[in-house]
């Protein structure tokens, strides 16, 4: 049986945050936006409905809880929740907090510009920020 | 209590589909891609998890169920499913079917290129197929 791993695409992208039930939680390495990456840790899926029901289900929950929790806790003006997977097939899910003066507004952030990296100190305190998020969470 | 109305821009710009339990289902008018948005018909919300956990959970069965049949109906070769609201305040979700060849690849559909609007027998045929895929739902 194929065991789970991080696309290595995704795993340049991004800083480890923690272990959800299903998923593995990652920052985006862009400053513009709180931008959490969820990816399932199961093996070889690339689209939702090839996971079971209840894989599906926990995904949502896990999905819709941590985005909601984001928004409130930086504050943003709309919650973006997408699963694209045109770059990076395996499975994973984008919450961005959006803000109406943020540097893509109102068009959606991927492509769009060009990443700011975090600096050492600002990355560790969003991934605090998320980290403190996390554990509010009741999944 | 407030009713369910749909939004004006969200109206003008697709043809109604159908109703399933908890969204109203509309195709956009841009003949580009498969692509359906989903409303719930609920009034006021702009954001997931603003709904009840009931009606989370059937939006996403919703979203997961229709985006698999139309991926398959179209024979896509990947899954877009998003709910921005950048734009358009009222939720909704977008269900879209991408190609590797289509006009937007890899990027994401929404402000790329020029809409390209459907011509009357296309919109028939496509409303066909989807309203096909949607009978065939177990929601």
């Amino acid at each position: 049986m194929a065991t789970f791993e991080l696309d290595p695409r995704l795993e340049a992208d991004t800083f480890p945050l923690a272990d959800l039930p299903l998923c593995r939680a990652l920052l985006m390495n862009d400053a513009r936006y709180p931008w959490v990456v969820l990816v399932p840790r199961v093996a070889s899926v690339s689209e939702v409905f090839e996971l079971s029901q209840e894989e599906q289900a926990q995904l949502w929950q896990e999905a819709t809880q941590l985005g909601a929790a984001m928004k409130e806790a930086f504050q943003g003006d709309k919650l973006n929740i997408a699963t694209l997977g045109n770059v990076v097939s395996q499975l994973h899910i984008h919450l961005v907090v959006r803000y109406t003066d943020d540097a893509s507004w109102p068009a959606p952030v991927w492509g769009n510009g060009t990443p700011k990296p975090y600096e050492l100190a600002q990355q560790g305190e969003r991934r605090e920020q998320l980290l403190a998020q996390i554990e509010g969470l009741s999944l």
